[in-house]
C-alpha cells in the first residue's frame, strides 16, 4: 500500500572525522523517502526553495519516490551544518538557516488524503497535526519528534500522541518525553501517551520496541565503517514503514521484519554521506543484509 | 565440568539513588561464583582478612561454592567504596583499600590443578599468568581486565592473551585495548591479540560475542528496577562459564546459549543491592527469564 510522509528536505554540510560533504541532498522526508521506496511506493510532501537543483528532484523520482507534493517557494532550501565528535556518537549544529521550511504549512495533495500508510517526520506537533486533519482512513500513523518540542510544545505532542498509532524517538528524547531514566519503564510509560507502538532508537546499540502486547529489541546491524551517521534515524523509520506497508497486514511478526528491515536502511546510510550509499542500494543487498542481521542476533 | 575462578573478595559500600548498602560482600569473584554455581561446580580462589565473617562464607557454601581455595591472611579484607551517578550509568570510586588482596598471590590447591574451566576475574595480568602457570590441561580459560591494566600494564595484557581463549571486556576497554573507536572493528582487532573468543559487555545494551567464526549481538535482558549494577559484569561471566562448563562441549551454540544464561544472571544482580538478589536466584528463575529473553529478542 502507499505510504505518505511529510518532513522536511535540506541541503547539509556533514563535517565528521572521515571527511566533509558540502550542500549535500538531507532533511528528514529525504532520508525517509529514499529508504521506504526500496519497499513501497512512496509519496513526498515537503517543501524546498527556487534554489533545490533538478538533479536532486530527478535522484527521488528516478527510485520512483512521487515528489508531487514538494512544494517550491521563493527564496531558499533549508540549510543546516553540523559537526560530528570523533565517536560519532554525539554532534554540534554548526548553523541553521530554516528559510522556506521555517513556515511549511504542509499541503497534502487531495488524491493523496486516503493514503493508509502516513509517517509524519519530525516537525512541530502542531504541523504534523495539520497533516492528519487533511487525511481520511489512516491505517497506520507513525510520528518522529525531536527534544525541542518534548521541552517547548509539550501538550501539542501529547495531544497528537492520541491521534497516531506509533511513535519513533531516541533513547534521551523518550527519557525527556516521560521522565524516566530506565529505558524500559520510559517506553512502558509512553505507551500510555497512546501509541500503541513505541519506537526507541539507541544508534549503534540498536532499537527497542514496545507495544501493549510484546516488547522486543534489536541489536544494530554490525557496521563496520560509520562515515556519516546523519539520516540514519530517518531511514530507519523508512525501513520500518516502507516495509510494513507492504505487508498484507500489520501484525506484530511483520512488526518485527519491519525492524530488521528498518535497522538494515539505517546501516546503508551510516556507510555513506549523506543519501550518497543509501540511494545506490537495491532490494536484493537490503535482503542479504536482513539474513545477516538475523544471523548476528543471537537468539536461540 | 568444575570451574575454578580466581580474583577478588571483598566489602563493598554501595550508593545509588535507590539507597546504600554499607559493607556488604563484594568482590569479582564472589559475584562469579554465586552466577555460576547455579549451573555447575565452582572452586573459588580468593584471600579475605581476618575480619571475614563466618556468614559470608556460609553464604558462599550453602550455594554448593568450594571456597577451599580463599586464604584468611592476618589484616583486612578488600574495601570498596562507590557511588552512582541518577542515571546509573557512571560510579565514582570514593574510596579503595586493597588491604590483604594488595599483594594477592594467587595459590590454587593441589587437587584443583587439573580444573578444566578457569576464569580469571579482573587482576594484575602477572596475577592472572600465575594462576595459568599452576595449571595443566586446561580446556577453557577466559580473563576480565581493566582500564588501570591496558594502561600501564599493556605488555604482560597482550602476553595474557596469547595464553587465554576468552577476553571478557566492556565497550569502552575494548577500544582502549585497540584504539578502534568502532566496536564492531575494536572486537574484531581484540581477537586478532590471541583469544578466539571475544566477549564486550555493553551494559543496558546489552553484549557483543566476537569469533573467528562467527559475531552476535544480545540486548539485555528488559530490567526495569536497577537498584545496584555492581557486580553485573562479573555475575554476567559467571553465568557464561558456568553454563558452558556443564555443557557437553564449548560448541558456538552452546556459547550462545551462555550468553543469554550470563545476561540472565547480570540481570538478577542489578535488581538488588550487592549479591543479595542474586543469592536468592534459583536454576527456575533463570530458566524462566532465558525464555523471556528469548522472546524479547526480535530475531526472526
Amino acid at each position: 500500500m502507499s505510504l505518505l510522509v511529510v518532513g522536511s528536505t535540506a541541503f547539509d554540510t556533514i563535517e565528521t572525522p572521515h571527511g566533509t560533504a558540502v550542500d549535500c541532498l538531507g532533511g528528514s522526508s529525504t532520508y525517509f523517502a529514499i529508504a521506504a521506496q526500496l519497499f513501497t511506493k512512496v509519496q513526498l510532501v515537503s517543501v524546498v526553495g527556487s534554489d533545490f537543483p533538478e538533479h536532486h528532484r530527478k535522484l527521488l523520482t528516478d527510485r520512483g519516490v512521487d515528489i508531487a507534493g514538494v512544494e517550491t517557494k521563493p527564496g531558499k532550501t533549508f540549510r543546516w551544518h553540523g559537526r560530528y565528535a570523533t565517536d560519532m556518537n554525539s554532534r554540534q549544529t554548526l548553523d541553521v538557516q530554516l528559510n522556506t521550511f521555517g513556515d511549511f504549512k504542509p499541503k497534502v495533495p487531495a488524491e493523496w488524503r486516503t493514503t493508509p500508510f502516513v509517517f509524519l517526520a519530525n516537525g512541530s506537533p502542531a504541523t504534523q497535526a495539520s497533516v492528519l486533519d487533511q487525511m481520511h482512513g489512516v491505517k497506520f500513523c507513525v510520528a518522529d519528534t525531536m527534544d525541542l518540542w518534548i521541552e517547548h510544545e509539550k501538550q501539542g505532542l501529547l495531544a497528537l500522541c492520541k491521534r497516531i498509532d506509533g511513535l519513533i524517538v531516541n533513547d534521551s528524547e523518550v527519557k525527556m518525553l516521560t521522565g524516566k531514566n530506565n529505558l524500559i519503564q520510559a517506553g512502558r510509560e509512553a505507551l500510555k501517551l497512546g501509541p500503541r507502538l513505541v519506537i526507541v532508537k539507541k544508534g549503534e546499540h540498536g532499537c527497542f520496541l514496545f507495544s501493549n502486547f510484546f516488547h522486543c529489541a534489536l541489536p544494530a546491524y554490525p557496521t563496520e565503517t560509520v562515515l556519516d551517521p546523519t539520516g540514519a534515524g530517518d531511514s530507519f523509520a523508512g525501513g520500518f514503514m516502507g516495509y510494513l506497508a507492504n505487508c498484507e497486514q500489520v501484525s506484530l511478526a511483520n512488526m518485527k521484519r519491519a525492524l530488521a528491515y528498518g535497522t538494515v536502511t539505517a546501516s546503508l546510510t551510516v556507510e555513506g554521506f549523506g543519501v550518497d550509499r543509501l540511494a545506490r542500494a537495491d532490494r536484493e543487498t537490503v535482503d542479504r543484509r536482513y539474513q545477516e542481521l538475523q544471523q548476528f542476533v543471537a537468539g536461540a
